[in-house]
């Protein structure tokens, strides 16, 4: 039983057929994969690598195992680095066995979940690589891409970061506008004392040290420390003594996140790593 | 009727109403918005603005507008700026009216169609520009983010990009596998040409000139020089004399572009703009 | 801005659409309601009223009113008493306006939404009105009945209750086979302490007053005492000195809970009133 | 072939499928099992017992095997006590050999299909031995829980009742509010054999004596007579002489039902059975 | 309230949905209407009509007025000729007023629907016409094309003829193999009667006039006289004297269809109604 | 690697899985298979063979044997006949080893498949006979039956024939409508080359040999000549003198099409072939 193995649990195959389903579906059309189909006899089998061009952190083979089992369920996949893994360039992921002509009609749908989501754990572990030693952890948001929340979620574990809410359902966090409509902090936080279970946790967004005071007394969970600058953050930490969990958001970038991380802040959340993610090249090649 | 107006038709709704359907139930989970819930009175009715907090190129209206429609048909939304629009720091998309507590539900979800697919209109729209008074076009690719390849596509229009293939099934696109696979490059066209219906065009992926000659010997529609550099390009353009349509792909960037357009190929193919496209910022702010 | 507004949120439609029309579906099969179809002019109109035949609490009208609304958009439907309303015997809930046909295709659907999600907030205002005066709120469990989860657990808000977990990825609760898996208690609360984001609460359920001081000793959100008789839960009560929340389960019924309140726990958590709630009466009748 | 082979056929898995996974859904969520996920290793393998903890009938297995099928296709249920078998405490269901963490997954989705089903199965069992040596069968109605009619049905079955109507479109009953609308029950009923095909039967509702008689004139297949007395009940079995079938309803329970199926009545159906089933308590354990 | 208005009722929309979405979504496929967002103006209004280019019945109106509907919610849609009603070369059946574009883009599915259900009422109405006057009624079977059979069952009705089964769990209906694996025809009419409810009518499949007289022995609802010639349909009628009805099936066609309804028997089934049906043609043409 | 293997490449099973799965809902309905229900035992076994009962050309055993499959999962079937074989009266298509319950429950729905499927590859072969010794190619269109195109097209493949556009986004055809909207062929043809991507055919429909021209000197790939008779069709090959691809329209029938593929066209293209095929007879007979 591995670290890896506890951070990286992979969502179940039943939540994310759908979701590859419909990539497959998105790719073979109505007509299917003509050229393959035309051009290559469907007994002839094939041997194939997938692996990596670059330096990076895999995430997705979860989803690309998948869409080869849904195109032909006799296709053999046997992994060689697993979610969550190191690549670097030439790392091979996974061979393939099967038919030449399947594994070629789902070779971009394959390649595109793992090119996508590999791309985000490796975003999310610069950041986490960059805060070594801190105790700040690094958490996605609600920022992600259409449809693909519960793998963007799954590949920020990949990459050795932490998960945020899952949606507005499992977590409260009150903004400016939530506040300006209940009258202020204080009528908000005692209408949710009113009105919420106590299996959910209470977020707050502050912008200055004053609502930070106000939230410290007012007892929250988690305080998100909106867009402040160093100084003002480790201000924060100072003022807080350990009443509060602090999430510093706003400006998070490979430049910056170590200098945040320093001020002694818990965690620090990054809408770039799910929606701004660059693909992680990784190749299909025959043997 | 205006040259945007062809460029960009969107998708009909009920192409797109499940891939919105899908994102606001990611985030809805099964409790919804709880804190808009319990913090916001269901009657309050509020203004807001939805702008750009950077320049780019919009595109994602149609499915934000979906979104904000799913959750309240009662959400009046007046377009402010078509997708397809130039936007500068500042510039105003749309107008929300409706209650508060809608439009806050509705937010995120709108915002991350808005951003991810204005992030790609604007980079294709940075290639285009950069091409600008070249024959070449820009086209994408099958290398989009799974599960939203029809708004992608849409995107790239938005951006003044050309769609190439929407999938395996409406053209042909022989590659390297396939030829080999086939027995060479004259057995696999005359092959195609026994049994491919009269309506389906037929392109072939080369690496060298060589292979390019046999291309245009054998009579296909289009070929895909890949990863040749500009002087290589050039000499296939002098080659082909107009023969076939020449797309060139491999290490397009905006470094690059440019030197490629003038090589005189027809269009340039980037998986870039789809699959590592950088989020716009955009922000909803009530009035 | 009511309590009752705050409290009974409905879940937006677009979340239980697929419940009603699954729901219609099984009620008209292939061939729809062939009795109103071939007794009734399809243009007849006609008004009716729902009303209660005995008391309760009511809930399940916002599924009732799609359902009307999916059989025939032309029918009015005006609520007369709103979700979480008291119920006598004649109450009247809605009216009615449409074709007599429509009305009644529909009528047994919307009844049976109605009944089933009244008899579950009914049973849980009883408890609620059992434990008046003390601090012991009523929650339900994930003992729900299989597709109506999210419409059950808002029967329950409509009866006065509070939402435990929703699913099992909305918090923590760590049960007698999870403590042994990991090895005993200090390991598991370390365990999550490692890979838990900060937004979810945990909770461990004990079975003893030893168990308990291990709990609050780890420090967790809260403690779900279960199966203890009133005697062990107050001075399970004293021993917590309110360290952590308190949660009482098992054996819960209208005879036993105002003793089980009367100790001081927190929350009190019912199986029964989602798994084997009774139907509460309602009918249909045309004016 | 066994009496309960033919009394029990359950639906075909691909009918129920979408209900199963529909119940898992609800109950991982987006993020899955969290508190299994972080405590139990993927790996480690474990035995489980489910057995019941009271007296009753099983139904439902069906679909609690198919819960755990669909949360990890390597667990193994082997059942010890088919659907429609009598249970005591500790009557053993089934026994499972997995990982523990799928079976922690998967049991309490697996738990509230068998509580639900069984309870309904429970609670037409005792219907049916309380009518025991009298020609009366137990039916149930359409009056179900939403989106469980088919399961429902199938519980009724295993506990020795009979299904009546599965929607409104496999057979025809004639109520008040129709013979009304037709302009009185011999127009109703010659409309019908106008329009109505040959595999059909009808049943025509009746409240006297007087409508029994005109329903018998007018032939019709089955003559519901609604809230009856046991002595008016007796009086409808003499007067019809076997010239249609008879079905008592309302206030059927274990008190009155035994005196109403002395009165020579074919069936008796109740809707309680379905709508009010209190949860049978069965329990899973690991050995 | 006219005789077609029972006849005719055709499923509600929320059943047929479904149906016509995926005909729209394998017409548009991904990117659309190619054609007509490429050349036409998206403001452009038009008035076009639907008519009639042969003789014929009509039927599927109302999921071709679906088809517009979601493709476009603006087209108006006005009824000329209404579902059941005759049609001769050039009668008008609807008037559309939207964008060219809209309904150039529906056109295809739209009349899809419109002409096979057409041809479907079409050919019942030949068979029915042909056997005026007679007692026979032309009914239809589970010979449909697949996932279309409610819509098919509407068009026969629109036809003038009638519904036998919907599927296999409305109504019994032994055949040979059924009786085979019994042990013969009484066995299984036995265990049939312990093991039905009451609503469900019996039809038994039988080849010669001494498997006749024992099913009217036994006593079922219904009897399927399998390709028999008239003198044997005759004498079969003969010989059941009213017992039970009787329904004549094989070799149906309009050569063959008035003698054998002039036997007596009281239903004749036809598979080729439904799944030969040669399409109607009809247009649709811009004013 | 025969001629056969390439040109009826069946669609995958996961697209073809949801069009069978309504196929077996439509027919199991609510309550599945009664009649083998309740007469069969659920352990008998049988075998079964799927023959011929007429000449003609196989399709749709792809999707038979998933019906099979669905129903259960234990079904052997053995192929005898692949889709595109010959069949002549008698020709044994499968055998079939399972449950008789399980082959019976199956049979309609894989028939119905069979019987359509195969009259669409019946009706596309006899043009295709017809025409052998021409350089005519036959090919379907978009005239399909709802909710079957991709098995209709398929079935073309099995028959011999081409396959045209699948929708309207994979080629582009101009008609009359567009050409009148766009202010004439010249400019619809200039605002094509200005919007169109690179991969996608074009398209122009004409009526006269004038028009012919027009397209000829604008340059389009195909050029679709409608109702001409065979000497305005000669003259048109004549006159094109292969500068584009002919396809001819209108009244293809056994009759006429011989005449017509020899005035040289390239391809002729029949609605009838796909929406008013007769139903080719198949049986399913326990051995």
């Amino acid at each position: 039983m591995t670290t890896t193995d506890f951070q990286t649990n992979p969502p179940p195959d039943f939540l994310i057929e759908s979701i590859v389903r419909r990539a497959l579906a998105e790719d073979f059309g109505r007509a299917g994969d003509l050229t393959s189909d035309l051009l290559l006899d469907g007994r002839q089998s094939a041997k194939a690598i997938i692996a990596s061009r670059e330096r990076g952190i895999l995430s997705g083979l979860v989803a690309a195992a998948l869409a080869f089992r849904m195109v032909d369920t006799e296709i053999e996949l046997t992994i060689k680095t697993p979610d969550g893994g190191k690549l670097e360039k030439g790392t091979i992921v996974a061979q393939l066995d099967g038919t030449a002509r399947a594994i070629l009609s789902a070779e971009r749908v394959a390649l595109n979940f793992l090119g996508h989501l590999s791309g985000v754990a490796t975003a999310t572990h610069s950041l986490v690589a960059a805060t070594k030693g801190t105790r700040a952890r690094i958490v996605c948001t609600r920022k992600t891409i259409p449809g693909l929340r519960i793998l963007q979620k799954y590949a920020v574990r990949c990459g050795g970061g932490f998960n945020h809410r899952f949606g507005m359902d499992d977590a409260i966090l009150v903004k400016d506008n939530h506040i300006a409509a209940a009258g202020g902090l204080e009528p908000a936080i005692s209408r949710l004392k009113d009105r919420l279970g106590h299996m959910i946790k209470v977020e707050v967004e502050v912008d200055t040290l004053e609502q930070l005071e106000e939230a410290l007394r007012l007892g929250v969970d988690t305080i998100l420390l909106d867009n402040m600058n160093p100084p003002q953050l480790s201000e924060a930490v100072a003022l807080t003594k350990g009443r509060a969990t602090l999430e510093a958001s706003g400006g998070i970038n490979l430049d910056s996140v170590r200098e945040i991380a320093e001020t002694g802040v818990d965690y620090i959340s990054s809408g770039a790593i799910t929606h701004s993610a660059v693909n992680l090249d990784l190749g299909l090649d025959f043997e």
